[in-house]
């Protein structure tokens, strides 16, 4: 694969929407930078998009690069950037780029989440690279640290920040103390959020996320698939005020965790929104800032923090990995291979670990409590603090908020069917689990 | 330098004491995942230190393994872990290791400011690896990120809080309002201070990790030497309070920039303490954790943090270095080699363009303030605010605060000179510069 010395590398963009248009200016605005860091100029040798005709006025770059045949495009070139996005064509066209001999640089969350392994093993097979960094929280290296700097480390958990427009819209109803419909047309308003924000508010985009940071954190392969799942839809504003009275804000967080399941190892990915307290890093990441926790063995508890999207920011992450695969090419070598000798079992969410923060209404009544603590008790889950409020006058009623120690969340949600149950529970206010505390 | 597919890579340990130790025991501990990640066993032959005689009960190796002989050990091995420290003799064992063909990873930071280049120029001249993650903040992955990730980026500034003792000393002035000499005994007597604090609260520590991050992030050669450098020594209770009621914090900051100097790219490279707003990400950097904060024209801001010190987690940064140098071994290739084409030249402190706050204590009679602020106009320095407080009851003073716009630094430190010798000004009570404002 190695160049010749100093002769131009091809490179091949493939979409330039708001990712790519800025890949592309900063390739031709830092071409000599480029060429310095690489060891070799980068040439653009052919942009690919769907209207290939269409006036592009922030891309500086000859209007006969673009072309609507990135089948073509993919075979001309020693390196392919994809910013294209969704699942076909990119794979068949990441695929037919590593076939032809070209390193690729990706920041497909979702293709890499659904199908890493067939897209790794092709790279492997044919020598060459394929990275993703800008795939996971935008500008913020996080798989690079996690893949290389923690090599020598063991990961217990990676906790993230890793969806702007959730983390925008609950900063948004923390602030405001406004629902859940109308912030999400604000975002939308300020461009925070797209028209159809399903990928992100139900938490699919977060989810992708969290199955390539399991990946390279546990050297096992976890899939999009495996990832347990809970969107941002059911906050609501008693959440978000459950939590500001426990000193907490809710975050839709990516968890990433080892566990010990029926004895052995095995690791728990999953996301859903939790409550953190307010003293916790990540509870200060605020509006669409990305941030990622990351707890291990030797190295303690680190912090990478930063923007997760926008066409810059992420074109910052693509072209490191551009830099890194020129070299490659240039000097000999490619860049760590895919890691997945730990082989854990990803275990179900009922048997992660967590703990709940639960707000009930119930009867003002003696024995309430009582009977409350036995469900608990049935379930074997402990309960931390048990915390009595008067309920809105004139009702009978009371408002019991319970913090329960760490318990399985079968046990846990278990406990919460069992709860809602009781007679004398009038209504479940407010179920939410507890992180970071 | 290929390894045979699956024969052990020959590992020497150069020191064994609070990094070495740690390095030791995770090689050995986790030697079935290192050998996973690195693709093959890393096999520990000998230990240099200075007493090898000295029982070693934390570090589970056969004693036979420890050797006076340093010279020789390099001579055996394929990767070299220097965690030594100091100048001499780790400079001539590294260098040694390298026209042996070993790969090199070392946490000294004195050694890679002081004389980087030759160690760098050695390690290219053999086609084998140099790598020096721990020797800036610990085990914060940051020189990979800086010289890796934003590789395809425009860095314009780093701002770390690289040493852990004197956030120590800085946070706990803070909390207490005790002063500095105290709060230094404190902090040797929870051990976050050595016995002798030269290195760390006279800004040396500090230093040697900026000019590494100048070095990476601008691609220029920055020594130690080339680092203004001022220590926390002069820090007193009044600069502390001065800085609370301006609602900031008192903070040791190792400064890279980029400046404009004589129409020129520059760099500036800087140590030492500034008052930075509460609302900053480096403001609630506690205690002895360490923080750096980058800025890059793509990328926008990103902040990394961890623990910049300890055994564990300084090892957890060596051995990914290890896992690294160990792939390249087995794989091919090499890590980056030094990038210094930029070449930019490194201004004095004077052409570096900060911010002063200045509390004088001034007689509290008409015209003061107009005398004040003449010199201030004389130096070309504008004033962004200035604040009058009522001096101490039955004196005749008057407290005047001011805060300045951005000026060159050897303005600002006229213009203090010339406050100084003013007849109306009574004292200079505090100065100090302000960062992420
Ligand atoms: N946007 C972000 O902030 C961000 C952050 C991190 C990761 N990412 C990832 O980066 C990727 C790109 O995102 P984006 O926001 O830049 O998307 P985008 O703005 O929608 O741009 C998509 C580009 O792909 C082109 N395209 C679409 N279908 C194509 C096809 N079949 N053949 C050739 N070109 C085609 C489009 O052409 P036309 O221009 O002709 O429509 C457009 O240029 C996605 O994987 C996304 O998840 C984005
Ligand atoms: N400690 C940290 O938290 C930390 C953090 C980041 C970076 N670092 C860097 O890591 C390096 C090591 O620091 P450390 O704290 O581990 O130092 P340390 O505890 O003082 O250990 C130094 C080791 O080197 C050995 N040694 C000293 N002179 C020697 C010689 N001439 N030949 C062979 N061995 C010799 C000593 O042998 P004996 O055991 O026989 O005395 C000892 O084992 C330094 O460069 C430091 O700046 C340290």
């Amino acid at each position: 694969m190695a160049n010749e010395p100093g002769a131009p590398l091809r490179v091949a963009l493939l979409g330039c929407g708001v990712v790519g248009s800025s890949v592309a200016r900063m390739l031709v605005e830092q071409a000599d930078d480029f060429a310095a860091r690489a060891g070799a100029p980068l040439e653009i040798v052919g942009i690919a998009v769907r209207r290939p005709q269409r006036p592009r006025p922030d891309v500086p770059v000859d209007p006969a690069l673009f072309t609507a045949d990135a089948e073509d495009l993919v075979t001309r070139a020693d390196i392919v950037i994809e910013v294209i996005g969704g699942i076909d064509p990119a794979r068949g066209l990441i695929l037919r780029a590593l076939e032809h001999g070209a390193s690729v640089v990706s920041a497909n969350k979702a293709l890499v989440a659904e199908d890493g392994p067939t897209l790794f093993e092709a790279a492997t097979a044919h020598g060459v690279d394929l990275s993703y960094e800008a795939a996971v929280a935008g500008a913020i290296p996080i798989l690079r640290p996690v893949q290389e700097s923690l090599a020598g480390d063991h990961v217990r958990k990676v906790m993230g920040i890793v969806n702007g427009t959730t983390n925008f819209v609950l900063d948004a109803m923390d602030v405001s103390g406004s629902g859940f419909s109308e912030t999400v047309e604000q975002a939308q308003a300020l461009g925070y959020a797209e028209a159809d924000p399903t990928a992100d508010v139900e938490g699919f985009d977060a989810a992708a996320k969290a199955a390539i940071l399991a990946s390279l954190a546990f050297h096992t392969r976890v899939s999009a698939a495996d990832v347990h799942r809970e969107g941002i839809t059911e906050v609501g504003a008693a959440d978000i005020a459950a939590a500001r009275e426990n000193d907490c804000v809710v975050k839709l967080l990516a968890i990433c965790e080892r566990v010990t399941a029926d004895g052995q190892d095995a690791v728990s990915v999953r996301v859903h929104p939790a409550m953190v307290p307010r003293s916790h890093p990540l509870a200060s990441v605020r509006e669409a800032f990305n941030a990622v926790f990351v707890e291990a063995d030797a190295a303690g508890e680190l912090m990478f923090y930063g923007r997760g999207a926008g066409g810059d920011p992420t074109a910052s992450a693509v072209l490191g990995d551009v830099v890194a695969a020129a070299r490659h090419r240039v000097a000999g070598g490619h860049g760590p291979r895919e890691s997945a000798y730990a082989d854990l079992p990803v275990v179900d969410m009922g048997q992660a670990v967590t703990r709940y923060h639960i707000s009930l209404d119930v009867a003002d009544r003696p024995g309430v409590l009582a009977q409350v603590a036995a469900v608990f008790a049935e379930q074997g889950v402990s309960i931390e603090t048990v915390r009595q409020q008067p309920g809105p006058e004139g009702e009978d009623r009371a408002r019991l908020i319970v913090v329960t120690h760490r318990a399985t969340d079968a046990a846990l949600s278990a406990t919460v069917t069992a709860l809602a149950a009781l007679e004398s529970v009038a209504a479940v206010a407010s179920v939410m689990r507890v992180e970071g505390a």
